[in-house]
């Protein structure tokens, strides 16, 4: 069903097909030394256009966990292959050597602009700001893992919405479920934006600025950072921050069986006393996202 | 018969030892899958001293569908190994890491010092404007794939003929074949140095500067791009480059079987448009280059 | 007994634990090819914050040799995990990507503060001046598999004894087996430091200035670099500096069977003439180098 695909956007899979994906990754995880063999014979390209190790270093152990073999770029220095070569030659030359592509850059809409000449299934690992697929895949997982269901639940999200593609593509992905209600909460002037909220249209949401209100109400809470750069008043900055920083005391308030999710890295946005909390999910994800690279990478190769 | 030798230059395999090469490359080519397995074990160093993307991946994506291991490095900020050492002690230390090394390198004349201390089979991937045997390896397998055979071919070689190391190396080892003629291409200022054409002497060979005009004589058409700072007077560059751009209204003088070849990367020296022409062969010609490495690395480990 | 256990320095090893390592480094070494398989479906993690070819390419040859798999970075630039994350984070996320990590940090101390948080086994592969284990145990093999024991040896060590973090281990390691007598041999201003001293109590010394005059009581002259920067009166560095040049003049007046080692890069404190000499032990060394790092491996890894 998904094999030789593309994944530019999360849109690009129907609700079924992502299912699919995270039942193969709760699979995987149950079990995942049963896999290996799996992609032998087969080779991954991680072509980063920009660097970011964490994404590279997921995708690359995914592979590996399934018997594939990785080759790649990790950074622009390092690549000639930009060198006055258009994306488009880059991608079809590559496609000679390897069985399968995830890309990385820097510019919003390279994904798309390489995906339409891959004759290889592709992978979207982020352009710019726009996309980053397979983190929002990875949220899913997490979510699905931890509370069975991806229905049901009551979603806040927290810091810079505004600017955050991870909460952006989350909350379009959790709007086609059922029974979702988001709690967005930022300062104003990190408000999720009008096109966001748009594109959600049916599932229910509110907007608060107080976190800790919010709290007691959130079967999720997904933290991001708010950075001093966003603002241009530096002193309302100073002024909001503490109260976008998670803590044990913030956490008092939260349900028992709440979860922490957050994209990492974390910088000071989440206290480090709150990571022996067992609601804390945030590095449980990044295995689920070796996980669910290892689903996606399967089924996209039809295995 | 190439167990643990060295490939500097393309002459120092005599014509049955390439054509032994090219014939194990045909066989990969037309089962790829059935010789995962063939280096199982063994390791493929690759010292790049210089960023070249394709050429790295090309022999990595060899190695690993050999079913073989790489390790290496990829461009000189990444390596402390030229950290005042010499390259003598870098290849001897390298040497007791792995079984074969392949090694890119800035300076002209290196591979061949590295390759005097080496004691496992060496390939140079490129040393300075000097030599590159795998792209020729590649352009003769690409060539004989499609004609059957590396003789009685005219062959049109077009563009920056004065700097142009691929078209060197390739005139060098076509004129070692029979029935071969040579249609050079260039603008004045580009032509053909003398040591190259006094190095395939007894071989036919003419000189124009009319790409057209040679278009209807030609088996095969080798086109390298014409860069403007190799121009003095740069009215001369302006006056003459769009001559040497391959397009479809060129393409309609050609021979129906013609191939056209290219390096790569391709700047703006072949207009997009000849890419859906069934004579384009450039991107077949990067999976002949894996191919054809398969074949060396087997070769030269003994397998 | 070392199962996920760490390495951050060498005297967190017991002797025994070290012998055993040893031990099975001896048995790699003698049927190396015979070790494959042996980590297949395990991952390392080469976590370089430095370049440092050498040592990454001997732990990536040593877990290729194994059967294993390895992902990682080579240097600060290629990777955005530092990118105000915290040194903690990321281990604890790659910790859920692989099974054991080896790490290069240019701080000293961030080997043991990375330790700390890491449930996999972890292994030092050097943290700024201050311990390089893995080196270490290079060195023991590489005695013990020329000497067939690592008691009784009288041990010259010659060069930058004041900053030279190997020779500082190497003392420290030797010192914990019997029979063991040091001759450090240095200018003046570059003196084995009395904190090193002091650690190797029980342990006979002599110190001296003079190459040529204590070499013919060595059975291992252990040499590094004497480098220009290190000295305040670099008058005083151009009369030295040929005094601590090895060459067949000086190998003249050793025994027969003494061993030269040296860590490797090697700059001109060893002339190349003595390279073809069998006492030169030092690139054997570094084919050791790989081999006690497979040994550490399986080790720490229990298998």
């Amino acid at each position: 069903m998904l094999k030789n695909r593309h994944l530019v956007r999360p849109e690009d899979f129907s609700v079924a097909e992502i299912d699919s994906v995270l039942d193969l990754g709760l699979q995987i995880s149950a079990n995942p030394h049963s896999y290996f063999n799996t992609c032998e014979g087969k080779i991954l390209a991680t072509l980063f256009y920009e660097p970011s190790t964490r994404t590279r270093l997921s995708f690359e152990a995914a592979m590996n966990r399934l018997g594939g073999r990785v080759i790649g770029f990790s950074d622009p220095g390092a690549s000639s292959v930009s060198k006055g070569e258009s994306l488009e030659d880059t991608i079809t030359t590559v496609s000679n050597y390897v069985d399968i592509i995830a890309m990385r850059h820097p510019q919003s809409g390279a994904a798309s602009q390489a995906s339409k000449v891959c004759r290889l299934p592709f992978i979207n690992a982020g352009d710019g700001g726009n996309q980053h697929p397979t983190q929002t895949l990875t949220d899913l997982l997490t979510i699905k893992a931890n509370r069975g269901s991806l229905n049901n639940l009551t979603i806040g999200m927290c810091g810079d919405l505004k600017y955050g593609r991870t909460v952006h593509s989350l909350a379009k992905a959790m709007s086609r479920y059922a029974g979702i209600k988001f709690v967005f909460i930022s300062p104003d002037e990190l408000k999720m934006p009008q096109s966001v909220k748009d594109s959600i249209e049916g599932t229910e949401y509110v907007e608060t600025d107080d976190l800790v209100a919010a709290m007691p109400g959130l079967d999720i809470l997904y933290m991001t950072r708010i950075q001093r750069e966003r603002f241009e008043d530096k002193t309302e900055y100073e002024r909001l921050k503490d109260s976008y920083i998670l803590d044990m005391e913030k956490m008092g308030a939260a349900k028992e069986d709440m979860m922490v999710l957050h994209p990492l890295p974390r910088v000071n946005e989440i206290a480090t006393e709150v990571d022996s909390d067992p609601r804390a999910k945030y590095f449980e994800q990044a295995q689920y996202g070796m996980y669910v690279r290892m689903a996606l990478i399967m089924k996209m190769l039809g295995l």
